[in-house]
């Protein structure tokens, strides 16, 4: 089979042909449709950041796919062969404490497809049965790839009610904007955005925004609080820029909440005191989704066109024009949304 | 009357001879029975940090307190000369949207009695009839000006169910060791505190922690680790101390709560992506208490002796020896709990 | 001035000239704009059910009503003359456990407006400003009466969260159709109604039901868990017939939650062990609306137009023409939604 | 091996030697150490109410076991020979909505171990791994068959928080027993237990309720209203007896919750307007305990003592003296708690 590999310490990766995987009795071999570019895609790509020290190579990335079951090992129950199917990228253990209490996004024997074990740009992949996503039909073929990340914007989104209340996103990536999307899904409003990059601006405009803001508007703060009348009910922290989550504590109204989804690339300066404790914010760390619960919330939303989110993906190429794809993500122009490899679609 | 006041700028405070204070219509002429010195009457006392930009001089300060009505305003309800009470010292606007949405404790309007108002440290003081809270007797006479910082505990410790969990309190002052005690009334195991002060993790044991670390001990995390199976199910940071966070957010597990309670001396550096993201960490501001809930808690735990909070009660003055209460509370040492003055308790 | 009162047992009421009423100091004066019928104002109308035993004649009635302020009590606050409220009808005395625990819509104290006091069908009425909704300005004006019903439907759909959930709603008078629309805003899918009266029926399709059955239909609950894959996330009961609530019972899913708004006539049968118990549902029960929360909610489903009311207001009268408004709302065919009497409109 | 059997419809039992069962990939075989009997054995052993058209005969019963795994099936992980297990009696199948949402114990497909499948009244039996619960240690191997019905018990207790809030049982079998204490354990006072057996209202009284009330007392609510100052908290209706839903519905506090565990022999007549919509009440469904939410919890409780259920375990024989056993629980005096089959406990 074809698939994307990081070979050899240092920036790119090499397309490859290699087996097909062997499967375990508790997995799926399943043939990969579609995968779209994480961020987190890009230091593995660029050999930088955390990638030198977690990644062993080589080995396939790649953790947003979906595809069709091409065989299934003896241990696994309800799918079989033709199931189509998205993958959750976080292999839990089932087992732990986290896992058996409704928190099996921080199992404590955590493993991500695509950075611990092999991922899904390839044409085939094998993911344990238990991280497969069953879908009904084939309506989300197009999307496929898109419930993983998509989970992480709904979990950041609603992981507490937002009807009625006001919510500002901070960073307008596909993860805030798709967070845009979510937000309004539940109810929220005014749903105001905050990003820099003009394309995305407007992304951010047609995926609902009521307002978008620029971080490099002096009054930003002030714009804000007036149009929140104080502070917003729900803060949604999608950059990891150090400055936003400073704004985004700023910003948050007394007694509300900052959902903490984006990595900064370093420690930061908080105001614990003035920001966190006087303020009396709950701050909520959004590491993946909620498996399943996020996912039956995303899958109704996708189906009922509740969040569309077919205009966040901006570019889709063939696995072998790779290059092309991170070079659109590794822009600084930021001139794209959601890149997805079209690897082995079915007709 | 006689009350002690901070009349200028400086150290220290005098004690003086004023008029009883003249009520609102809608408050309330307390004579005072008891009061405790907070850790925050600390800087006003001893003109630091925070105090000197914040008081308006001359001011009587203290903020927790109970009495009996000796007066009551012509537009309060349900108070009749002779109740005794106890204090929020929140004073709460109750018409904002926070108010109106059971968040009192962070008003938009928020002023704190004893510091942007006339306090307790007096034979008398005015308080709003809505920051009364109405005692059904006079069981709770001796223990009357601690159940606005035991309701801070017990907000603290108790703000998620904590029935068959760890907790780890950090910091035995006497905000921790009522935390020790209200997490045990909770029913959580085990209960692990960590504190430097002999005397203090002398208290923390007599307050029910099942174990008492030092944070000078190199192998504090480790010790934490094992004795919750990987990470405590919920941290109660009650010191402020910058080193006391950072142990917070290492020894809470993934998926976790950590309460905000203490006040850092300045800003602090955060491992934001790997302690609050990765993590899946809730970290929940702790600002007072939420008026009324966490006070029919607290009074009910205090009336069923789940929390008896006399063992914290390690001194107590008439007014007249307010400097060694003071000085007993500056005493690097540590060798103290709480200091009550007993001002004009009825027999 | 002119109002609508109850003087004597038996069916009708009498539009009298009374006296503007003197307000107590904790009250305001609202000189009333428009007032709408509630369905427990038919008993009161028709001398029926439980009206004779609680009623103390004479008295004005309507509890469903805005205005603006003409006058205010020395004890209030916040409030002037001229400022546009809507009226909560549910008196609670602000004092007691539940008060104080956010859940004064069950207030140990409760009294009704219009039922327990003078009410609102009058050109003047008096209202203890502690239940005055002040709206910022007057945009919501022509719906004004209708935020009291509202809140109903809000709180009784939006009590849990039903982003991408399944909601079913038995019933579509006024109540039911507010709850498709509150279901709707807050991100249900797919909202199914059952409703037998064709005018209604067609009502509950424009408030946005997404399929309406017929109760009569002797499939209604096979099409239901058909459409809802094996049983409803939420029913919300809003008719309190009997055969409704037997349905709802049926109809929701082992695991999900009912809300039992409508008033039976009398006792129901209940399948306890299977419906309750094997089935681990909630049933919430819902007495009025959370005091203030579901205000604010309200108020911003209004505002941003997620929410509009206007198809349910079928009908409008002078109060002259009450008999006209009472006979719509009696009328077996049910060709109506709310009926509003327009009393003192400002232009 | 040794097995207690239906083997034909009418009253009792019969002892039979059975071989071995042969396990499922995904199946534990476990040597049973203990098992007990519950409410709902009664109904088979007798062959009355709802067990001659549910069980398929011949059939091994019994569903609360604890043990040695003595095999474990390929498809198996986590388990090896000699662990010591508990069984959670409620076979979910792990796929289902609810069972990906977090509520196994309502799973779609549900089926009960010794109920639809062959049980633990025998030397051996099989249970599919992901209803086994592994024990680090021996340590509670003497009440290794009581933790699924504590389950229940903590569940219906603990399923909203109880910490200082007032708690009425409703009768005190062995799972009423259970749940005065998993209320204490989580802070609840005071505790009030009815129950009309004289052993079982001594037995009440030594697992921690503050007070004891017969049902037969014609002040009964009058008291339990004096004692709650108006009302339960909570209610944990335990008995299913018609009489004990009816006190509960009225005795739970407006705004107050109650948990219906207890099964009715029929249907129910309900004052669905007054005591659930006018109150504001919260009914909660108990069936079974929250897998696996709950177990970590009643591991913890039995773990650090704040829940010791020995006193309740009245009696105790070996397998063969089974009718001695039925006997005892079928008593109209009712004078046991919980009666336990020591099987092949392990030295």
């Amino acid at each position: 089979m074809l698939a994307l590999a990081k070979t050899k310490p240092g920036p790119g990766a090499d397309l490859l042909r290699l087996e097909v995987p062997r499967i375990a009795p508790d997995e799926l071999l399943v043939k990969v449709e579609r995968a779209s570019i994480c961020g987190s895609d890009l230091p593995i790509y660029n050999w930088s950041a955390w990638a030198p020290t977690r990644l062993k190579l080589p080995t396939v990335f790649g953790h947003e796919f979906c595809g069709t079951v091409a065989e299934t090992g003896p241990a696994t129950r309800d799918f079989k062969k033709g199931d189509f199917i998205s993958v959750e990228s976080h292999i839990y253990c089932g087992l732990c404490a986290q896992c058996r209490n409704g928190q099996r996004h921080v199992c404590r024997d955590l493993r991500i497809i695509g950075i611990d074990t092999a991922g899904g740009f390839g044409e085939y992949a094998r993911v344990p049965a238990r991280c497969a996503w069953k879908h009904k039909d084939r309506s989300l073929a197009q999307v496929g790839s898109l419930l993983e990340p998509i989970g992480n914007a709904v979990y950041a989104a609603l992981c507490e009610e937002v009807v009625g209340r006001s919510v500002l996103v901070l960073g307008c990536g596909p993860q805030g904007l798709f967070a845009i999307s979510a937000a309004k899904a539940g109810g929220a409003k005014p749903v105001i955005a905050v990003e820099g990059a003009p394309f995305r601006m407007r992304l951010a405009k047609k995926m609902g925004a009521d307002v978008v803001l620029s971080p490099a508007d002096p009054d930003v703060l002030k714009k804000i609080e007036r149009l929140t009348e104080g502070g917003a009910d729900a803060v949604l922290e999608m950059s990891g820029a150090p400055a936003a989550v400073a704004l985004g504590l700023k910003a948050v109204r007394s007694g509300g909440r900052l959902s903490a989804f984006g990595i900064p690339p370093r420690e930061l300066s908080v105001d614990w005191a003035n920001d966190v404790v006087f303020k009396g914010v709950r701050i909520m760390g959004i590491a993946g989704r909620e498996v399943f619960k996020t996912w039956y919330t995303t899958d109704a939303l996708l189906r009922s066109k509740a969040l569309d989110p077919r205009p966040v993906v901006t570019h889709s190429f063939p696995l072998k024009r790779f290059k092309q794809g991170f070079a659109v993500m590794n822009a600084k122009a930021k001139n794209c949304g959601k890149v997805v490899f079209e690897i082995g679609a079915a007709r």
